[in-house]
C-alpha cells in the first residue's frame, strides 16, 4: 500500500471545514466592526453574533440565552469551577471531580485547593474510566458546592453516566459543571433532559478555529466572572466579540448538528473495524476505556513491552498521525493520569497510543493503519529484552 | 462632496489588513494541527508560534521568552492585575490605579475590592486626564502590590507618564502593569527603556484579527495564571494555541514596526487638521485630553447643548462612523467616567464624540467631516431649547 498521511488526532485538533472558512471570511474585512458600535459598521456583526449563538444552543438543545461565548474550552472549564467557587465561598468550599479529568479541570481544581482554602475530591474511576454513582454520592458534604464531572474523556473516550450525576447533584442542591469538549459534535447533547447546570465546549475540536469557545449556563446559575471588563456576553465575559471566531463555531455547530447521526455511523463503524484489527493482529495489547460507553472516534490501546514515544515516531515516518495521551500534556514524560487511574501500571501505561478518528479517515486509512501498525509494534518489540524473554519463554 | 463610508472609529477595533488575514489563512486547514502534537501536523505550526512570539516582542522591545498569548486585551489585564494581587496577597493588599482605566482594569479592581480582601486607590486625573505623580507615590502604602496604570486613554486619547511610574514603582519595590491596548502600534514602545513589568496588548487594534492578545511579563515577575490547565504558553496560559490568530497578531506586530513612524506621522497631521478644522467652525467645543501627550489618531469633543447618541446616529445616516465613549460601554446611559474624571459635567458628557482615526483615513476623509460635522451639530443645536436661549441671548 502506497505511503499515505493519515490525520488520526482529531481528539487534539480539527481542521476547519471549507464552510466553516468561508462562512467566517466576511468578518475579518468587510464586516470587521466591533459588535458593541452603534454605527453600520457594528450593526451589521450583531446579527451574526446571535445567530452563532443560536447555533451552538441547537446542537445542545440549550436556549441561546445561555450560551456564552469564550476563548476556548480551557477557559469555559477554568470560568465554570472557579465563578461558581468564588461565588459560594459562603456557602461552602468542597468540590467534587474525578481523577480523569481533562487538566484545565484538574489543574483549576489544584490551585483553588493550594491557593484559595477549597477541597477537592477526586474520585476514582473503574477500569473503564466510569465513576461510581455510589462514591459519588458518599462523597457528598454540606459543604459541596460544585461537581464537576467530564462528559467524555479525551485520552480513553469513555462517556459518563451524566444523567444520573446531573440527578445527584439536583438532589442535593449541588451545581453541576461537564467539560463536555469531547462530546460535542460526537454524540447527541440535550442539557435540557441530562440536567446539566454549566457545560464548558470547544469550536476546533468540531471542525472549528482554534481560540473559541462557548460555556453553556442554565438561566439562574449564579457565578462570579473570570474576565471583568466591558459589557459584552451580557457582562458575563468581557472583551471584543472574536467575531470571525464565533462565526466559525456557530457554523461549525451547526454541520456537527445536521451531520450528527451519519458522523456517529460512519466513526463508529471505523473505529470497530481499527479496535478489532488491533486486538487480533497484535499480542499483548490492551483496549483502554469502556466498549460500551465510548465516544465514536475513539481508540486507544496500550502495546507492551513498548514506549509510546517511540511507536508515534515510528508511525509518523510511515504517515499516521496519533497520539500518547493528550496533546496538552505532550512532551511530558509522566505517564497519563488518566491511564494510571484506571489501574494500569507505570510500564504498561507508557506503551500507549490514542487513534481518534474524523471526518476525512476512510476505511482504507484503516486498513494501512492495519497494515503498518502490527510492523511497527513488532520491530519496537524485538528491540525490547523484556519481550524477547516472553517471545522465547512465553507469558 | 459624494456621499463616502468613513470608518473613524479604529479605537474600538480595525480591520484586519490583507497581509495579515494571507498569513492566517493556511492554519486553518493545511497547517491546521494541535502545536502541543509530536507528529508532523503538530511540528508545522510550532515555528509559525515562535515567528510571531519574535514579532510581538520586536514592536516593544521585549524578549520574545516573554510574550504569553492570550484570548485578547481584556483577558491579559485581569490576569495581570488578579494574577499579581493573588500571588502577592501575603505581601499586602492594596492596589492603586487610576479613575480613567478602561472597564477591564477598572472592574477587575472593583471585583477584587468587592470579593477578595482587596483595597484599591482609583488615583484622580488632571483636566487633560494625566496622573499627578506626587499623589501617586503619596498613595503608596506598605501593602501597596501594584500599581495598574494605562499607557494610553481609550477614549480621550491621553498618554501617561509612564517611565516615571515605572520608575516610582521600581523604587518601591512595587510591580508595574500597563494596559497598552491603545498604545501598541500607534506610539513607540520600549519595555525595557520604560521599566515596564507587565504590559496587556490586543490584535484586533493593530490591524489584527479579534479574540488574541498577549501579556508582557517581565522575566522574573511572578503572577499566578487565571486559565489553568495544559502546558501551553510555558505552562502559564493553557488552551490550545489559536495559530491562525497567534499568527495574525505576529504579522500585524511586524507590519506595524516596520509602518511605525509613517503611521504616526499622517495620522498626526491628519488629527490635526481635524481638530483646528472642527475647533475653528464650531462654536461651543470642547477638545478632551491633552494636546500634546496623545494619540496620533485620537480626537474627542464635547459638543454642548447636544447629546451624544444623536450625534453618532446623524452621522452614522451621512456615512460617518464614529463613537461616543468606549465601544465597550456603548448602549448604556452614563456618562463616560473618563470624561467625568476630566471634570466634565453630567451634561456636557454627554455631548461627546470620539473619531479615532486609522489606516484607511485620507484628506478627504477628514475634508468630508469638516464639511457635515458642523451642519448636524447645528440642527441637532437647533432642537435645543437651551442652545436657543444662549443664541438668542449669548453666553
Amino acid at each position: 500500500m502506497e505511503k499515505r498521511n493519515i490525520y488520526m488526532d482529531y481528539a487534539a485538533t480539527t481542521p476547519v471545514k471549507k464552510e466553516v472558512l468561508e462562512a467566517m471570511l466576511p468578518y475579518y474585512h468587510d464586516l470587521f466592526g466591533n459588535a458593541s458600535s452603534v454605527h453600520v459598521f457594528g450593526r451589521g456583526v450583531k446579527g451574526a453574533l446571535d445567530k452563532a449563538r443560536d447555533e451552538v444552543a441547537k446542537l445542545i438543545n440549550a436556549d441561546s440565552s445561555e450560551i456564552y461565548f469564550t476563548g476556548g474550552g480551557s477557559e469555559s472549564d477554568n470560568w465554570a469551577i472557579k465563578g461558581v467557587a468564588f461565588a459560594n465561598k459562603d456557602k461552602g468550599n468542597h468540590i467534587i471531580t474525578t481523577k480523569i479529568e481533562h487538566h484545565a479541570v484538574l489543574h483549576t481544581c489544584e490551585y483553588l485547593e493550594k491557593h484559595h482554602g477549597f477541597e477537592v475530591t477526586y474520585l476514582n474511576v473503574d477500569e473503564d474510566g466510569r465513576i461510581n454513582l455510589e462514591e459519588l454520592k458518599n462523597s457528598i458534604t454540606d459543604k459541596t458546592i460544585l461537581i464537576s464531572i467530564m462528559f467524555a474523556n479525551n485520552e480513553i473516550g469513555t462517556i459518563q453516566p451524566i444523567k444520573e450525576i446531573a440527578q445527584i447533584a439536583k438532589e442535593k442542591g449541588i451545581l453541576f459543571h461537564t467539560d463536555g469538549v469531547q462530546a460535542l459534535g460526537n454524540i447527541p447533547i440535550d442539557v435540557k433532559d441530562l440536567g446539566i447546570d454549566l457545560m464548558a465546549m470547544s469550536a476546533h475540536k468540531i471542525y472549528g478555529p482554534k481560540g473559541v469557545g462557548a460555556l453553556y449556563i442554565r438561566k439562574g446559575v449564579k457565578l462570579h466572572s473570570i474576565i471583568h471588563g466591558g459589557a459584552q456576553e451580557k457582562r458575563r465575559r468581557a472583551g471584543t466579540e472574536n467575531i470571525a471566531g464565533i462565526v466559525g463555531f456557530g457554523k461549525a455547530a451547526e454541520l456537527a448538528r445536521i451531520h450528527l447521526d451519519e458522523h456517529i455511523e460512519k466513526l463508529t463503524k471505523l473505529r470497530d473495524k481499527l479496535i478489532k484489527g488491533v486486538l487480533e493482529k497484535i499480542p499483548y495489547t490492551r483496549l483502554n476505556g469502556s466498549l460500551k460507553h465510548r465516544l465514536p472516534g475513539n481508540a486507544n490501546f496500550c502495546f507492551e513491552f513498548i514506549e509510546g514515544e517511540s511507536l508515534l515516531l515510528s508511525l509518523d515516518i510511515v504517515g499516521i498521525a496519533g497520539s500518547s495521551g493528550s496533546a496538552c500534556t505532550s512532551g511530558s514524560l509522566d505517564p497519563s493520569h488518566v491511564l494510571m487511574a484506571i489501574g494500569l501500571t507505570h510500564e504498561i501505561a507508557h506503551g500507549s497510543l490514542r487513534l481518534s478518528l474524523g471526518d476525512m479517515n476512510t476505511e482504507e486509512d484503516i486498513d494501512y493503519v492495519l497494515e503498518h501498525l502490527p510492523k511497527i509494534v513488532e520491530r519496537l518489540r524485538a528491540m525490547s529484552p523484556l519481550y524477547e524473554k516472553v517471545a522465547k519463554g512465553g507469558n
